[in-house]
């Protein structure tokens, strides 16, 4: 395998295909492990039930999933608009919005592959109802995970979080452009359309069951970057159907499953949805989107070492050393049982 | 200050601007502080001079800057090129180029703002000369430097890379295209203009002398992201006169002298050149474009604690915590004379 570029068309960018880098010898920075050993329930965590956060604000005994407003919204739902400038050069315009935090589980050391299927599921349910709730006032619902340090998570407790915007965020907005393109042009949802070819093509699909696909997009950039997807043509993820959602508990706990037998450790990354757009949108024709999660784990060569996405990538693009094959092949490879659960 | 998006008509891409939320509680990811006791001679720093290489080259006794091959090039002089593929979704191309890192100082712990300024005019002349050579066969000439550990720098030894591609990158090929259509409009390339209006404003320029300005963006993503322009219209930096290659020289020593005494700490960053592209470029009229150096600093609120672009910035859009202007008045407290040398 060569050194060459491949195209996302969801983005319309390039990404740098660097297979031989792999054998580099790396003495740079080496990332703390992730804890280990978290405590089912920890006083001082103040995500955990029963906890007074630093707001205040006391979190009830809940049993289930927990969604509260986030203490700290990078967003408010009003405010002064700014001053409209008419120069190209210094434009600004307002942003409104609401920042949700939801714990999946009353337990600190259960991450979403070590909950059960039923409890997955009612994370699906509660997503759902999110994206239902806050799409009926904002354009775009951003529920989203960042797991582990090494991913800016700042609480071990298991949880995600929600930024619903009045405007429409660059990325989702060019893949509304991107997909209403391909659509007009092939009359089939690009996203449809490349989880058939991907199905026939089995290079890069790692897992799927009755109503789901998980594979390593051709055009990823992070080593184990994947797309999750469903095979039916759905727009929103309160579209799913209640088989699609038990379906969707049991691909999430597999993936997870897989890749926090990686490295043996439970495996960080961002990871969000991205389907058509609410608020005004809900008006409109959005046959072109098709939903999907993604998934954006660092790590590169251990537990500890983390591909850096800085200088050439900063300023130029992005770029992987192995390919989207070998990094499916390698998942394809590893057990579907938890490495925590093997003896128990 | 309330939350708003801003433009940046160069990538055309908008950011969250997100002045309160400096105010949240940081119990996440606390980095470990760059590396403050570096020898100026290390026997097992492979780029120190007369040292050897993991890939067995013996360095020789370099007294000033030291260029050379990358032993572990992202990009090769050539190879196959992959097959052509007609569907949209699974578009490859080749990629061929050269990869090479530049040496700044023989001894390790002296960093470009701890150098003289004849020695920093010495990397700045070596920079136009290497963009000269490499341009002639490669459309793009990407001069970067990752500094610091948390970002992605393998060795402490001051030092930066090129990259130089047969491929036109994402960002530098979209600056080409914005720069080209606001030139076509409006008769003045982007960025000549954007500097005539902020020396007016003054609202966020730092620092500037009789050839240079330095200020952060209105449309900065990074808390102390800034740019380096040239006052004069220059498309690259060969292009740069002596007496403006020394006055780079002097605000270079300048800027990253405040950028050190932010936090007492050798700042981490990468920043690199963005100038008008090479290879058969070279033909074209490129009067759009203009000379400037981006710096991309992660740390937000102390030498340890940095903004992570994670979940909502991966997949939405780019957010920030303070605004461009706190940013610059930031900047402009700083003292001139770096932490270091004050007692010297
Ligand atoms: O080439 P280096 O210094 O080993 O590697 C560093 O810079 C490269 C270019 O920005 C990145 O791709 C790597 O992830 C980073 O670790
Ligand atoms: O909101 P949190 O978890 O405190 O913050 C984390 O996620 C945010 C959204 O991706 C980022 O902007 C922050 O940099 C990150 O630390």
């Amino acid at each position: 395998e060569h050194p060459h570029i491949r195209y996302n068309p969801l983005m319309e960018e390039w990404v740098t295909v660097s297979p031989h880098r792999m054998k580099r010898p790396w003495k740079g920075q080496v990332e703390k492990s992730e804890e280990e050993e978290i405590p089912s329930y920890d006083p001082n965590n103040s995500l955990c039930p029963g906890n007074t956060r630093s707001s205040g604000k006391v979190n009830p005994q809940y049993e289930g999933t927990f969604l509260f407003d986030n203490d700290f919204p990078a967003l408010l739902k009003d405010g002064p608009a700014p001053s409209a400038n008419p120069d190209p050069l210094f434009q600004s315009a307002p942003a409104y919005g609401a920042c949700q935090v939801m714990c999946f589980h009353p337990r600190s050391d259960l991450t979403l592959p070590l909950m059960s299927q039923s409890e997955v599921r009612e994370v699906i349910d509660k997503w759902a109802e999110i994206n239902t709730d806050l799409g009926k006032k904002y354009t775009w619902v951003q529920i989203f995970e960042n797991k582990g340090n090494v991913m800016g998570c700042s609480n071990p407790h298991p949880h995600c979080q929600v930024w619903a915007s009045s405007y429409f965020p660059n990325d989702p907005a060019k893949k509304h452009r991107t997909q209403r393109e391909y659509y007009d042009k092939h009359k089939v949802p690009l996203l449809v359309d490349y989880v058939k070819k991907e199905l026939q093509k089995q290079e890069r699909v790692v897992l799927q069951n009755e109503h789901w696909v998980w594979l390593v997009p051709y055009w990823a950039i992070w080593p184990y970057e994947t797309m999750l997807l469903p095979k039916r043509h759905v727009l929103r993820i309160e579209d799913l159907t209640s088989a699609e959602r038990d379906a969707l508990a049991d691909i999430m706990k597999k993936l997870l499953t897989k890749y926090d037998n990686m490295f043996e450790v439970s495996f960080p990354y961002s990871m969000g949805w991205h389907g058509a757009p609410t608020g005004d949108y809900l008006q409109q024709d959005n046959s072109h989107w098709q939903l999907h999660a993604l998934y954006f784990p660092p790590l590169l060569r251990s537990a500890t070492v983390k591909k850096f996405m800085v200088g050439y990538e900063m300023l130029a693009q992005s770029q992987r050393d192995l390919t989207a094959e070998q990094a499916a092949e390698k998942l394809k490879s590893l057990p579907d049982v938890h490495y925590k659960s093997q003896n128990s």
